[in-house]
């Protein structure tokens, strides 16, 4: 995982917002996160990217595909899998890159994509990215829309299992409920208001927008039975499960999500209050956090769920 | 496919721009383009997998999975598909969606990747679209650049071949040269240059540059290597090919690579002078043309071929 140089505590944006100290945090439920100056996305993914090989103990030479897995575009052209391409300086090598993309949760459809082409011997190691900075898109005088987000980045590096080995993907499912098409926008950035297209000033519009209690309608009568049929696939059950490592949504979202589901204590990893939500590098860099901080053991099995625009509810059940 | 009502032809535009009659097709080889003028990409994209789903005589309760493979994104957030399988009024249906990109070749990236999935039974049809808009970020007075391009939609549908169908995937490839990633680019309409982070306009920042001798550069000495691994991984030769079906960049692209390549006379698939380079669709769309005006018949092979922004070079053999 990475995230940028500049850390900001919610009692620093008390003071630059001139707040009673503890608005910002009864607010957001966010402690601190982290904000990028001058990184772009691509920095950022390119050092998770060198962490990732480096922990699983491979050299450039090995990796022959690699896939950015973004909420976001760092530039609307070329697509950002050869942006980190670049900037990992990996020219000489000779890599399939391409961008597989699901809003938050990109990293979830990035790495059940790519398992297939894993297994398949498509390719022999992915590096698998996901990188946003979606922080210079708020609103900070809407504390509850604004001061939620981290800017950050975190990848893995998939490969198929050896004999032996205990990591499998037992099941995983993606649904789009675009009915919420509309609950979580960015309208600018693209071909439909472009600077050209639209009369006013283009900043509004490429400002974040959600409507919070709407995704949660929509998103709090299903995702029950969509979890539930996740665990039927992959033949477990929720207290079989070592870790659910969510998309790190809002403080709400994660609440609401541990008793829907009936997440026994302990087995949800929130990491909100420490990083906020970093959009499609929210789940890897939970996930990062889960296993390196051993909550879950070889063999043990984990749960990777999310809501992101779109809207798209993903999941994926899976052994460690 | 699916283009927008408002055709221009080269004539017109010179009229419009003031020039001598027969400058704009001398410098541009497009006789007419297709340019949207309230089409969303989204909606041509809609239209396109209307189209292929009558071709294919199939009904949405078929389709389990939606990927946009577009170069460029038509909102900041969501990601293309949801804006599409909105578009489609697919909401009752549970379909999965997500993007799959690498600029011009985002098309065959999402070939390429699907047919692994397929394959495993992981969906059963899937439905792959291309649209992109890209004609408003295009300047008018550069003919050479802006002139060239079109906008445009095409799709198909893609499904583990019976038993006694001929259809194939041979080999397919793709390789970035990312020493060439900024010879091709829209740098704004992300977070690398956000409005919020540049001090002057954001408009030019949105604007299409492309470098074409450093792209020719770059790829002319890469490619004929490159077709020639495709051919002979895909146990075949260049004899035996009934249509080679380019990403159509421009004539001179177009000229160059049957020459190159030693593309058969009447092999090549060039659209260019009747769509112009529709970014990602071009490639769909010189398929369904090539398709659909008898050029290939079924059990002959064809390849799929181009570069795109990255620089990233793509290709494909194929029995049809």
């Amino acid at each position: 995982m990475a995230v940028p140089a500049r850390q900001v505590s919610s009692a620093e944006l008390d003071r630059e917002l001139g707040l009673r100290t503890g608005t910002t945090f009864r607010q957001t439920g966010v402690e601190r996160r982290f904000l990028s100056t001058t990184e772009t996305a691509a920095q950022l993914a390119a050092r998770a990217c060198e962490a990732a090989l480096a922990d699983a103990g491979l050299r450039w030479e090995d990796i022959d595909c690699l896939v950015a897995a973004s909420a976001t575009m760092d530039q609307a052209l070329p697509y950002n899998a050869a942006l980190v391409h670049a900037e990992l300086g990996l020219d000489h090598r000779r890599t399939a890159t391409f961008d597989i993309g699901a809003s938050c949760l990109s990293f979830l459809a990035g790495l059940d994509v790519m398992s297939y082409l894993v297994e398949a011997g498509r390719y022999r190691h992915v590096m698998l990215v996901s990188a946003d900075i979606a922080t210079f898109g708020l609103d900070w005088t809407r504390l509850k829309e604004g001061g939620i987000f981290g800017d950050g980045a975190a990848a893995v590096v998939i490969r198929k299992a050896l004999p032996g080995e205990t990591g499998a993907l037992l099941s995983s499912s993606m649904v789009t409920l675009s009915a919420g098409v509309n609950h979580c926008r960015i309208p600018a950035g693209g071909s439909r208001f472009h600077p050209r297209r639209v009369a006013g000033p283009i900043e509004p519009l490429s400002l974040f927008r959600m409507e919070g209690k709407s995704v949660f309608r929509l998103v709090a009568a299903e995702l029950p039975d969509f979890a539930r049929r996740l665990l039927d696939q992959a033949g477990t059950a929720m207290d079989r499960i070592a870790a659910v490592v969510p998309h790190q949504a809002s403080q709400l979202a994660l609440d609401h999500l541990a008793k829907r589901l009936g997440i026994p204590d302990g087995r949800l990893v929130d990491i909100f209050a420490r990083y906020g939500n970093q959009v499609s590098a929210s789940l890897p860099t939970a996930l990062h956090l889960a296993l390196s901080e051993g909550r879950v053991r070889r063999g043990e099995q984990l749960m990777l769920i999310g809501t992101g625009a779109g809207l798209t509810m993903g999941g994926m059940v899976l052994t460690y």
